[in-house]
């Protein structure tokens, strides 16, 4: 039998966790529970190992069985010390111990990952990336996680901040969008889903442009429509829906162009929901980073979409695992 | 005795070589050559090897006595295949098997890699990252080099373009300086000493202020002068040039601000001719780093000058030599 890990994921919202084995595979449907960061930071270790024990579970293992665990969060953290540190996602925890937790009450290796870095590490590792020496990847989602993988290495940065792509200016200070971050021009104000709906709204209201899109302002409670619809309206041919897509592939193009310049990886994965878009949006982004990137690494590299979906998070985390045991 | 590792540094005017021990130090003044490129690749090859045979000597050893040898050289290159592809600074030389040749003709191990990285390299093993886990480093000449080591590793990219901060966008395309590479907006158009010299031009037409500078405009020939006199200048309090200088300390700082969400390295060091300004343009570096950059990595990194000067390219050669007989 080959070796299994629990890659656990844990978000602002829920958390999903499986046992995966040595080829990535994983080996039951995610268990997915509530993280509920409200009930603070022993509540959610403790929902972390529920999340552990139901994957051995559901995977009809013992925990005699499992190799390593794998465990991403996002940020801030310091995960050479395996610190969840002060997430916005998360509050109110701050200084979680989670590794050296999770270690502890199962008495197995454990890594200890950023949840952008370790959905790079899955798609490096068995998804879009299988077989390529890098990779940097794009989460677009309600922001826009990167992760950057080198020859089977996670770029963390000595302060984890290792492929934040997503707060990378793609204009000079003081210009451009406001980003959640506080400062102004960073990608991710330009590309992530919300900035998609926030572009959306503000050309209706700029624009006397009859659209398809005005529909969705009309909606019930008029309040919440997705950067799913906008592609939907997009693809039956809607021209303001058009637009606003080719923008997202514009900017995040630019970011691509500037990973050319940094890390020039063999490939760009796109994941998150904005990714679903496919084919017609990934054209789109590869001609622009051949337009605006510098020559010979803009002709060589590859951008593909992910492979993984939401999967890639807990596939990452056993990835991780299997890399502290394989070290 | 130590090992003895020879590094040469290949540039478009000049070629730098020396044996360098185990500890980084070199063992004699360099033997310095002319490239004299023009004279085609295969006179280039010949130089080399010269280079190298005068830098044995030089430091009153026999080839015998040589562990590895590093050669760097500028881009268009293929570091993994030991090519020089079609470098702007060697014209007319194309596809030159550099590593090759060199292996073959001493019957060493033999090293490749591109200069600025090996100059990162050389200051990351003995220079003012010694002790750091991670750095990146701007040497700001003629253009922008820059070089990235995470762990003891270049990061050399897919295609040979790992850490080319010099063509980092720090605006949005179309908009901006242009670039020696045909681009518009890229990190070398702000602050290379050439975009020192030709902004400090421009600013001088554009005012009436009085200022020191413009007596540099009126030299013998008029058309020479460089980034040195106008940091002189601006030393003596000259407003205009304080100007200058400040916004260069302004866009090297978001190159920093890029490599903190991209690399996130434990130093960033600062090299070439306008480093050689000191800790006031050092100063204002992190200054607007810390005033641009994302709070958490922009408040551990450190900035500091580059130790190693034009010495860096031959030492961090030696470096990469070294570094390929540990492995």
């Amino acid at each position: 039998m080959s070796r299994v890990f629990i890659g656990l994921d844990v978000g602002g919202t829920t958390m999903k966790a499986a046992a995966v084995n040595d080829d990535g595979a994983a080996l039951s449907k995610p268990v997915v529970l509530k993280t509920l960061p409200e009930l603070g930071q022993e509540a959610g270790l403790a929902t972390m190992c529920e999340a552990i024990r139901q994957a051995v579970a559901a995977a009809s293992l013992a925990m005699k069985d499992i190799a390593a665990i794998g465990v991403v969060t996002p940020g801030l953290m310091d995960i050479r010390e395996g610190l969840i540190l002060d997430p916005p996602n998360l509050k109110p925890w701050r200084n979680v111990p989670v590794r050296d937790h999770i270690a502890k009450e199962f008495g197995k290796p454990t890594a200890f990952q950023n949840d952008a870095n370790a959905a790079a590490y899955g798609e490096y590792w068995v998804g879009a990336g299988r077989g390529m020496s890098s990779l940097v990847m794009f989460t677009l989602g309600t922001g826009v996680g990167s992760g950057v993988i080198v020859d089977d290495k996670i770029i963390e940065g000595y302060s984890s901040h290792g492929g934040e792509f997503g707060h990378l200016r793609i204009e000079l200070p003081d210009r451009g969008r406001l980003c959640g971050c506080g400062r102004r021009g960073c990608l991710e104000a330009y590309c992530s889903a919300t900035s998609l709906v926030a572009r959306t709204r503000e050309a209706l209201a700029a624009s006397r442009q009859s659209s398809q899109l005005s529909r969705l302002l009309h909606d019930a409670d008029g309040s919440a429509f997705t950067a799913k619809e906008i592609f939907a309206i997009a693809a039956e041919g809607d021209a303001l829906a058009q637009k606003i897509i080719d923008d997202t592939a514009y900017y995040l193009a630019l970011g691509c162009c500037a990973a050319l310049v940094t890390v020039d990886p063999q490939i760009i994965v796109i994941g998150g929901g904005v990714s679903a878009a496919g084919d017609p949006f990934l054209t789109k982004v590869r001609a622009y980073v051949k337009q605006y990137g510098l020559t010979y690494p803009a002709s060589r590299v590859r951008i593909e979409i992910a492979q993984l979906g939401s999967d890639a998070g807990f596939i990452g985390a056993a990835g991780c695992a299997r890399k502290l045991v394989l070290e």
